[in-house]
């Protein structure tokens, strides 16, 4: 295994006049932005600002398409058949496209937000839906999946280019699911703990699992949650912890 | 000047569960189609549908970017600096783009619509922000303004491809400008002398006004309405005058 | 049971400068109107027109908000928590009640609109929910409630006023559901049927099935529809042969 | 003049998952909260959730209507005839009403935000509109209104119960216009300097101005702002200035 890794973050999910996050911070962090289009959150203005920022600070920007719903903050299923999911996820990163051609930059990946990211993890006509959109709109345009999930295999099965993502601060189950939120060893609030484990799937390539022995696990990114004071901290502990393990963090995607 | 002329309508104009005029009409009529992106109308799904049904009818389609403001349809100024609406206008642009990837097709230029397009006509730095955002995302794609404005200007002293259009069912003053609604002569109802003087502008190059002599105006286009059924009937027959005085009725673009 | 019944419809759903369905017409044919409050269509506009609209001609007006999911016309189940729903529920009524008082009429009752109204009809904690948030704004304010529903018990448990009511153009099973939508016999189009299968309703309390024989269902009032040509036509025709056999067609709630 | 005054804040100004402010902090500090009503800020949620911390600290609750225009926070004049301004107000105070019901509370007063409030100050037939649609929803309901203004002169042309409020963090020029932002004095940042000048006006019935003598203003209420930790900061100490000189911090109407 390389060693070199990717950290990732959702960012730009304010709203109008509404911020969410320390977008600033995490921008010293990560090495890839996932950037909301209008869907769960964000507006023009918004996503011009985060874009522009983003590359000042050399970070690869995705789109982050989710649910059309920012009551819901898209963390909630909007029952809709496949092929409207296609249209949604089309409009959202095509917004974000036309949009960083006015901040000088490109959209680079994509990855699916929230509810729309969880469902198309488990259910496979989700996937093939977004995949499908993002094939259409660009054959070249790499996904961002969650690792082993349906989404990493339709990506690899439509020969869409695809990159897969653990999660710093979830546990996980030796299914390769994550242990689901609610559970004990769902979320992981220590810092150190949270870099242990990913220092051992790095190293190994297995990732240590709250019911049983490591598994494989396909790591290209690292994803890190910035919506908290607490979450920023951790993000810049566990990129601290990576480096000094002489770890590169370095993004998957070249500018 | 050429025996070909291209007429031009705004479609797609629908939301959700409604819809706006009869798009299927008066596909059958224009060869271009100005399509609403999120904005004043329009969500991912009627994008769609009309992007498909143009295509499948032969239609050049065109971004139409307005306000975001449905329940105002875009008729309304919403105070924006000019910066603020190279990003909404960009977006939008991007959101048909990548629907439009999905249906097959491509968008072939952009038209402002409603207050945007009105207030971009006399308002120069909203014009050249206009023209800044279609240019950024790709200084080939053509702008369709009202001939005579600060649209069009704006756009040639931007070096991006224009083409122009004049209103099949508005008066004209000798000055350039439209009578303003509310005056007489502002609305034109009758179908033979809208196609009289359209006829008259293509033979000679002026356009017949309500205060003076005929002027000079460049038209590639003709705008004509669908939003009601006497307008389709209208729209339908004016092509067939300018059919019968051997005009061709063909798309300024290639599709 | 009494020679008088109510008829009822969705009207006022619209949204900006978009319309459904012919207002005007289902004014004349209905006593009871179900106007949307802003969730799944309306806007204060349309409220108000179609509140003064329904004064004009002297017909009840009852709230019917629904998911706040314009785009989908609240036809998706959103997930929402049954406190969730209280809040939604209790903004559109007064959103209702507020521009009422500007146009001179009172909200008379509520009735749950689409996947809001299903999920009621058979979840006790939705109906639970919508009972109670109707409650709380006024324990006076009757519910309008599918014959047979949770949605009834729930206002009875609660002693809330309720009235039932059944659907003109829908099937039903001998369970007292309502045959599935894609099944034989959900949907009827013939107005002299459903004309016929309510008469025998209102004379003997017993509503044909297409599984059985027929079962005794509440009716004080029947909903109709008015959102094509064919759906109007069909409401006038059931009031002329209701009317045609010395059935009253009378508002349930007095003005 | 009576030792006490009302000090009120806008509270509530999240959207789904956004907050804005530190709310809680400030129902330590104002005695009248002005509650955004799903116009340039909040949705059922947001309000039933402010509604009922105002309750719990005995803090009387004014709906607080604005724009519909999220994205510009209700800070952007929106086109709308006077009529059209009233039904935007009556829909919001009436969603405001219908959450307070289930929050065991009621609408107290009615004060506009942003831009509504800014026109309604000036332009004497939108201020006309606010206080007929609140008269004709409640004519009990008070009015809060910038001291000096067409809409406080508009509440007592149609006998609408009215108070008035001053801002602690304006500037004041001798024709009891606010200092226009962005020119010298126009914002107070320094708390002491802030209550002085309240103190001033208490005692004396006079508000010190930028160019010339003190004039003679109504003030029922304070208006203190809570968008920043300084700003809470700020509120807090002109609340203990005014405290410790003998003021009574007392909400101007009844619970």
């Amino acid at each position: 295994m390389a060693r070199s890794i990717d950290l990732n973050s959702d960012l730009g999910e304010g709203f109008g006049p509404w911020s969410m996050g320390d977008d600033a911070a995490m921008l010293q962090i990560v090495t890839s932005a996932n950037i909301a289009c209008g869907g769960h959150a964000s507006d023009p203005e918004t996503m011009f600002e985060t874009l522009l920022a983003a590359r000042e600070n050399g970070v690869v920007v995705g789109a982050h398409p989710g649910y059309n719903d920012r009551e819901g903050f898209g963390r909630r299923v909007i029952p809709m058949a496949p092929a409207e999911i296609m249209r949604l996820v089309a409009a959202q990163i095509g917004a974000l496209q036309g949009v960083a051609a006015l901040a000088g930059t490109k959209v680079g990946y994509v990855k699916a937000h929230g509810a729309l990211a969880n469902l198309s993890a488990r259910d496979r006509s989700v996937a093939d839906a977004l995949i499908g959109a993002v094939r259409l709109i660009d054959p070249a345009l790499p996904i961002l999946a969650i690792s082993g999930t349906q989404t990493e295999q339709a990506a690899r099965a439509a020969r869409q280019p695809v990159f897969s993502e653990v999660f710093a601060d979830r546990g996980y189950l030796s299914s390769g699911q994550l242990v689901p939120r609610g559970q004990d060893g769902a979320m992981i609030h220590d810092a150190e703990f949270a870099a242990d484990r990913l220092l051992e799937l790095l190293e190994t390539g297995h990732m240590p699992v709250i019911d049983g022995a490591p598994i494989a696990l396909q790591a290209d990114s690292i994803c890190v949650h910035g919506d908290s004071p607490g979450a920023v901290a951790m993000a810049a502990k566990i990129r601290a912890r990576l480096e000094g393990k002489g770890f590169e963090i370095k993004r998957f995607l070249a500018l």
